[in-house]
Parts: C-alpha cells; structure tokens; sequence
C-alpha cells in the first residue's frame, strides 16, 4: 500500500455539497471536472472557475475517483450512468446523507467493488450551487462506510482525499453504523424540527406566536427550513432506522407528557444527559485529546479501523505504510 | 394618561436576564438599584458599575417600577419579600418565562392590583450575573400581560420602558395567550431539545454519534445545554399548557413513524408548513410593514391593545395619548 499522486476527480452534482466539494478540492489543488444536469449549475460553476462537463460522461472518463453528489431521489439513476463511463481502475464514492441506500445502488449498477461510502457531516438550510462556498466542507468530519468486500486500496485513496486536500477527520463505519448515527444526529433532528414548526403554523395563536419566537424556536426549526423535499427524501430514504429512533422520542415525549399531568417528577428526564452536558459543548467538538495510535496498513485493515471508529475514534491522517488514529 | 419623568426601577435578581436588564437601563440613563441575595452577584454588579442594594428592601423602597427577576421556583418567596416594602404606588412587573404563575403569587403576596406581567423573548443557554450583557434584551420583543384588573396607568408604564429606553416592542396579551405561545415557541422546544439530546446520550453508537453531530444536532439541541434545573422549573410552572402541545407534537411524530412504516407518504407531514416557510425566516423577524395604527388612551385602551395583539400585532411607541400599533 502506497499513497500514490492525489487522484484526478470527477465530482457529479454541482449542487450545495457537490458545488463546495468542487470548490474546495481545486483550491487545494487538485485536478477536478464537475458536471450538473442543470444547464444554469454548470453555467455557475463555469463563471466560478470550475472546469466543467456538459455530460456524465464527461465528469467520469479518465477519473481517478468520481463522486456521486446528487439528491439521494437520483442517486440510482446516476450511479447507473457513472458505471457506464467508469475506468475499471477508478474508485466511486459519494455525499450522500444514508449510505446503505447508496451502496445498494451502486452495487446494482454494476460498481459496488469499486465503491466506497463517505458523508460530510455539514450542510446549512440552504441549497444549490449559488450557495455552495469552499469553505462550507473544509476541516470537517466525515464518515467513509464500508463493507466486506471494499477494496483497501479504494478506501485509502477516499480516506488520504479526506484527511489530506480536504483536512477532514474520517470515522470508518459500516454503512447500519452510520444511518443509525446518521438518524439520531441528524435525520430525527429534521423530523423534530419540522414537527415544531408545522405545530406554530397550525395553532390559533400562530400570529402572536411568531412574532414572539425568538432563539429557542429559531434555533430549534431552523434545519425545517431547509427544502422540504431533500429532508422527505432523506428521511424517507433512511426509514429503517429514523422509524425506530424516532418512535422512541414520540415515546419519551409522551411519557414527559404524562408525568406533567399527574404532577410526577420529570427530573430525571431534564437530568438524564448531565454527562453529556459536561464534556460535550453544542457547536465546539470534542478535542481529540487521546494518543494517536498508529494502525499499520496490513492484514484487514479495514476491520481494524471500524473496531476503533465503533468507539468513537477517527482517522487523522493517513501515510503510505499506517492510519493515524485518535480518540 | 401623562407620561411622566421616567420611573425610578429596582431590579430584584441579578442573573442572565435581571443583570442584563440593569445594565441596559442604566446604559439608557435610567436611575437602578439591583440586588440579588448572592453576594458574589451582588459584588460582580458592583464591579460592573451598577448599584446594589444589599437586600430586597433596598431595591424595592422608593422604586417606581420594581422588576421581579428570579427563578420561577423563588417567585413566591420574593414576591411575599418585595410586597412588604413596596410603595402603594409603586408597579411590580417580572421577566418571567410563565405569566399565569407569577400573577398568582404576587396576588397572594397582596400587590396583584400592582402588577403587570413581562417576559423579554430572548436569552442564551448561559446564566448567571457573569453571562449578563447590555446587548441581550435591547430591542427584543416583549410579551406585557394583563386581566381585567390591571391598572391603565401601571400597564402605560411598563410599555413606556420596554419601547423607549429599552426599544423593544411589546405584544400585550393575557396570560393564558402569553402561556399558551410561550409554551409552543420555547418550552416545548426546550423538552424537545432535551429528549434529543438524551436520545444520543443513552444510545450503544452513542459516541461515534457525538463524534459525528453537526449543525443539525447542534442547533437543535442548543437549549438543552441550558441550566437543566431551570428548564424543568419552566417546564413545570407552565406545565398546564406545555403538556397539551407537547402530546399533539408526540402524536404526530408517532404518525409519521407509522406512515414510515408503512411505506405511506410522509409529503403532508414535510409540507404542512411551506406558507410560514416563505414568510417567516428564522433569525430574521418579519418586518412589521403594516401600517401604524394610533390606539388612543381613553376607556378600556389595555382591552383594546390585546384584542390587536392577539391577531399578531405589537405596540411600537408610546406616547402621552396613543399607543402606536403595527403589525
């Protein structure tokens, strides 16, 4: 296992994730075609310096390592054009928001050998290549999924794109361990959110109610405000494990309700996460303050690193012969 | 109806909110005197340039205006306190998250003839005298409440502080209107917020999930990172309204876990609230572009006020003959 020149990438989907994925690679160096579906995305990213395809074809041909950036709803019919027009020797990857969904449909479109998983865990409410910015994927933590049949060499060449270019983190998951995290960090957090906005929009004293909704209920719906449609999508996509999670919250929340009506203690349920609340801070990340622990790129490596990342280790840095790994 | 010099205001309470209110007043050339029974808050104040009485008579005798900022869980006790050494003539109002409450209990401590209710809609997660800023409540939106009984002349100067020196507007509402919003738009919120963060905390992937959280989580846990005892003291005093919102908002997350299940449509859930989507942006107000209407202050003007509140609107100015309304 060597780390070889940094790959020519083919980035499909110029939309917020794909359009700052695009962006921030060619600050950083790397050789990037892009391409949309949409005319007026490809035009954008033209006038933003991009070098830009007017097909899949385009973007796919002749690259090293293609990733798949469209909503989750084209993910199958794209995965499908990309297997086409893929080098034998390339590798394929993704942005998508659930990755057991992703995988399935590579797989079927022939690619799932040359497949590896990977999810930035960062967005805003907002989409398209008009608001994609470089800055938006730089430096954050990503999962890379994968399963018994991934190719190392495919996984080094994501995990030194991530930890390398892009300055990321990677946590090595299977792709039921990230869209279980996935559903509890991100996708319930829609539902909720969502839930909280539609019971303000539907309540007599909606008027009053907005005008008065000040940080709690900004912050609290504010990721209802992306594009419904993309946040059905993903939810829906996802529903295998967002159905369980979120039953348990509907649950906890009418036991909450319960206890209110009978003047039962809630104490517990405002204190169960104390230790959280001491070591985790909303919006500053857990410092890697562990020892960096050096796995050698041998044997099944791969295993090596889901074992560790299921315990909440990631990938720091990757070198020709070890990962470098932190808690 | 005159408006007079402006009032002379002891500020009971020297936390989050009562030492930013202190400390904006005093910035705005307003005469104050502040207590608080630590006294390391009352020394940080001193420190802070504020003066400070060393107990509740203190801040209270001689006032005007006397602010009730304490936690909910002290209001009684403080209100019986404050009722003994105020001036006949002298108002009590309060910041409060919960109106109906703190009514009762400055009721039974004998000056509910003297009061008015308040609650600035703004805060942090932080608390405490150290986390108090000018900044915090100025030009925010009020929430003032009244009854039948409520004296025209004390409601004349509440409003007259919170829309001129302290330049926020002021929806005036009963406190069952007040309650019954701040329970949708805060604390529920707050408990949901709460149960997504217990729902990671207890759960196997629990610290790959930390690991991963982004914006999404963060947001929307935000306020469960707010002292918990507080949010349960909210929660429990406005328990009568918190517990019929929070039950709808468990019942549709169930509905939408079984329509998950059943591979039905989930489109209506993710759409119930794209009129409020196109209207209303979070962070940002709606911008009151209606016109002005001038509510004279002649007759049952408090009555006047929270019929045009109740739909939405906000007292803006006032003046020594009208209240200015906008919506």
């Amino acid at each position: 296992m060597t780390a070889g020149p940094p790959p020519r990438v083919g980035v499909v989907g110029l939309g917020l994730i794909g359009g700052s994925l695009a962006r921030l690679l060619v600050a950083r160096g790397i050789d990037v075609v892009a391409t949309d579906v949409a005319p007026g995305s490809r035009a954008a990213a033209r006038d933003a310096g991009l070098t830009v395809a007017d097909d899949v074809a385009g973007a796919v041909a002749g690259r090293d390592l293609v990733v798949l950036a469209v909503p989750l709803l084209a993910m199958r019919a794209v995965a499908a054009e990309v297997a086409r027009h893929l080098d034998p020797g390339a590798t394929v990857t993704d942005v998508g928001s659930v990755k057991g969904p992703v995988r399935a449909a590579v797989s079927d479109a022939g690619a799932g050998d040359r497949y590896v998983g990977a999810h930035p865990m960062a967005g805003t409410e907002r989409s398209g290549f008009v608001s994609s910015d470089a800055g938006l994927l730089d430096g954050v933590p990503w999962a890379v999924t994968v399963d018994a049949r991934t190719d190392p060499a495919r996984l080094a060449a994501v995990l030194g794109l991530v930890t390398g270019p892009l300055a990321g983190t990677a946590a090595v998951l299977t792709d039921d361990c990230h869209d279980e995290v996935a559903a509890l960090v991100s996708h319930v957090p829609h539902v909720v959110a969502t839930q909280l906005l539609n019971a303000v929009a539907g309540a007599p004293v909606r008027d009053v109610a907005l005008g008065l909704a000040a940080g709690s209920f900004r912050d609290g719906t504010r990721v209802a405000f992306t594009d419904p449609a993309r946040t059905e999508a993903m939810v829906t996509e996802n529903a295998a494990w967002v159905a369980p999670a979120l039953r348990k919250v509907a649950r906890d929340l009418e036991a909450v309700v319960e206890a209110l009506e009978a003047n039962a203690s809630v104490h517990e349920f405002f204190h169960a996460a104390d230790d959280v609340r001491g070591t985790w801070l909303p919006g500053r990340r857990a410092a890697r303050t562990g020892d960096v622990e050096r796995v050698p790129l041998e044997g099944d490596w791969p295993a090596a690193l889901v074992d560790r990342c299921a315990a909440g280790a990631v990938v720091v840095r990757l070198t020709a012969t070890h990962a470098e790994v932190a808690r």
